[in-house]
């Protein structure tokens, strides 16, 4: 490749004749890793003209670099990063700057810190990933999805979503989830009342600002998803934690005076629990009695294999008390950053303000390529097919787990994608997790999702999204083993 | 197409028997326009036992809807949504449902109401649109962006892109960015000093709320890209205003006690005007010596066709305290949502986090598109057709100008895509854009552009990113038209 002849400044800094700069700085493009070994220099005509120097200082200079084997020349052809020139030991900045600034005082806010749910980036190549939220690519419809995105990227269609959108979704996909997603659920929703977001993520960051902000009084479920817990310290929420039992949130814990609660009542998360129908009728009373708003985060309800899906407490509002957070991360795939907000007409234009002050809208190709998948009937064929899996691998867990005596602390009633795991008390499975993953096993250790500064260290999330079924029983039994050891040396 | 079983809810709350609600349900699912005519309906058989109820409550129910014309059946194929039912005037939600929230009260912070630059949604049809930012369709390289996302598309790489990348970019893009795009603006920058974001606005959005919360003191530009103003308003800077002059921002109007000034350097947003560098020189100056931040917006450079693009700030800044913000909205197209922020890898570390709080990160295939257009070269290439075709239509623009007798407040000294124009004093430029609207034509009047309540109102821009050359002139001339028509009125 040759290298453009815009990417060559003098450094107005740098000291000595203009012959030496010129050295120095394709001799500094080398050893940073910017021009690599054969690409093409400029003609020395071309870079005295872009420079305004004389041809003959380049020339001069080029010649310098000759000498020391930083290029070599080929013949009529030009000049050429040399195979001898000296190799940058890895790409980075070269000299490493002095930074002036006082980033401690520069920073008004920081957002490092939190608690987050860690896996290792190369979980892939372990041979037993029970990680949780990850599709499993031999599922996915990847034809169906190129031949979607294909008709997206084509002319027409490619004309329309290349514009800039302000602060609009696409009007297919946000019918599509109008007309046929959404009634799953037993919700009914105009476009007005639908906010496309980046993912459920997205979705409960923009609720939490609108209405969780400057010390508003705002309730969570214990355990819970960590980074929620993260996103309303963050906006500056007083943020209660309501322990959860084998059915989920109990409705008479909602203190007095919550403003806001947020709630995963298909699967609780992480302990899979789904709320009773009555318990939800009385968590509706409750907080219409309080005056407080609830935030359903549905984010699983797609993977229900057991039994149809409970409809959604949204389905039950009749206040437009309910904001309702929607995913494709768990049925499509995470990568995409698709998921949904629907409320009342007045939440959704103040949430479509501040999506587009902070980042204008979804990108349009996105948008469009899962209506065409939604849309095209391919979205369903892809659930069936997961539920199937998810159903057969679920049966494999259960006789693993029961044959090598482990303890389940809490399933989905309708399915879902994961257990949530009691090991004995005195286990701490941040350090089990530790050993397991040298034997290729990833489990995820249960204290992130506590909000508790001393949480029960005990406890472990494992997913079967990710974990083909014939591997299963042999990832169980080490988890088995390892646990077995941790007991003989007590 | 069928009608999934799964959309069919029975209301808790509905009255009457269970076939009358079976009826409703129907009903309602055919008048709120989900249901539409030709569509078929579940088998009598299916629907029962997805309902939990007996067949011939279904059977019953369906009979009658068939009586009423809702329904009509097909033999043994079932029964379908009618040729003749009731159509729903347009789609949106039935009953609007009583809304019981005081949203007033409810919403802790509020983001609709800021100045918007705004366009007709249907722009593209009018004749003569002199509107600024979006890409012209004739001149992006539409086929190699489709084999680009093709590939990226491919099973090897869609594998690894559809996993949650949780806070990481794609390092093919940043790799690239470090080692070509940066470079031409002079800057040398690692991978942890980069971060991908959802365009360039993502990437103020992101610095404002970083380094300007909580009443820091922030100096903008006047006249100034609106949303930036609403932005920082938003997040409770205490923003100042400082107008420019023909060369942009004058490093002496810089208040003492200024934490953190966001700048267009290269192209002053609206003006166009370009910062010498001996005022380069004397801002960063200035800057250290109040250890003030500087957030550079370099939103437009590559669109310089006249002569070379000046080194941006950030190149001079060897301090650390410039945060650069780029943008590929105008070089691939704004619907993309991409840009991207350099500074310090202490600010970029807060910055990743604060990004994977509110949306994680820009989906990966566009990341990977993005960084194989770029790397095949086809980038380099559409910038230079860009640039022809830029640098024909502005010479076209100057002449028509001149012709007719319009004033240029400002333009770029090294290209752009736009005009900064000036009308007579008693002008208001928002009412000659609605008059040319009737003539096809559109133009952006200048007052949202200042943060004043009492903006001058005879400022215009004149964007000609997207009108084709042979329009210009007509174009043109109907503005020259409209301004002596409100001349004679005087």
């Amino acid at each position: 490749m040759a290298i453009p002849v815009e990417t060559f400044h003098l450094s107005a800094k740098a000291k000595g004749t203009l012959q030496a700069r010129i050295q120095q700085m394709v001799a500094e493009g080398i050893l940073s890793g910017r021009f690599q070994r054969g690409e093409k220099l400029p003609s020395t005509r071309k870079l005295a003209k872009h420079l305004g120097v004389s041809r003959i200082t380049v020339t001069l200079a080029y010649t310098e670099l000759l000498a020391n084997d930083y290029l070599s020349a080929r013949g009529r052809s030009g000049y050429f990063v040399s195979d001898n020139a000296p190799e940058p030991p890895d790409f980075g900045p070269l000299a490493p700057r002095e930074d002036r600034v006082d980033w401690d005082q520069a920073l008004a806010r920081r957002y490092t810190g939190g608690t987050r749910l860690r896996k290792p980036d190369d979980w892939a190549g372990y041979r037993y990933p029970f990680i949780y939220g990850q599709t499993d690519p031999q599922l996915f419809d990847h034809a169906n999805w190129r031949l979607c995105a294909m008709q997206a990227l084509g002319i027409k269609n490619f004309t329309a979503l290349t514009m800039d959108q302000f602060a609009n979704d696409d009007p297919e996909l946000v019918t599509f989830i109008a007309r046929h997603t959404l009634p799953r659920r037993g919700i009914m929703a105009g476009p007005d009342e639908i906010l496309v977001t980046m993912g459920a993520q997205n979705a409960l960051w923009i609720a939490a600002q609108l209405l969780c902000a400057d010390g508003r009084k705002v309730a969570v479920e214990e355990p819970c998803y960590p980074e929620l817990r993260g996103l309303l310290n963050n906006v500056g929420a007083e943020v209660q934690s309501l322990p959860v039992d084998q059915f989920g949130l109990r409705p008479d814990s909602v203190p007095d005076g919550t403003q806001v609660l947020f709630t995963t009542p298909s699967h609780q998360c992480p302990t899979s629990a789904t709320l009773p129908r009555s318990r939800r009728d009385t968590l509706l009373e409750r907080a219409a009695d309080m005056g407080a708003l609830i935030v359903e985060d549905d984010y699983e309800f797609e993977m229900s294999f057991l039994r149809p899906p409970s409809p959604a407490l949204k389905s039950l509002d009749e206040d437009g008390r309910v904001i309702y957070v929607g995913s494709f991360s768990k049925s499509l795939f995470p990568g995409l950053r698709l998921g949904y907000l629907v409320g009342s007409a007045d939440f959704i234009r103040e949430a479509r303000a501040l999506r587009a002050s902070v980042l204008r809208h979804p990108p349009g190709h996105i948008q469009r390529t899962a209506a065409y998948f939604l849309s095209l009937g391919h979205y369903d064929a892809l659930i069936r097919r997961m539920s199937r899996a998810l159903n057969e691998r679920r049966t494999v867990m259960e006789t693993a787990i029961q044959e090598h005596g482990l303890q389940i602390a809490g399933s989905g009633a309708h399915g879902g994608s994961s257990f949530w795991m009691k090991a004995p008390d005195d286990v701490d499975t941040e350090q089990l997790a530790k050993e397991l993953s040298w034997q290729s096993v990833l489990i995820e250790p249960g204290a992130p999702f506590f909000a508790s500064a001393n949480p029960p260290r005990n406890f472990y999330r494992l997913g079967f999204s990710s974990i083909p079924s014939e591997r299963i029983a042999e990832g169980i039994k080490r988890i088995g083993t390892a646990l077995a050891k941790h007991g003989a040396g007590r």
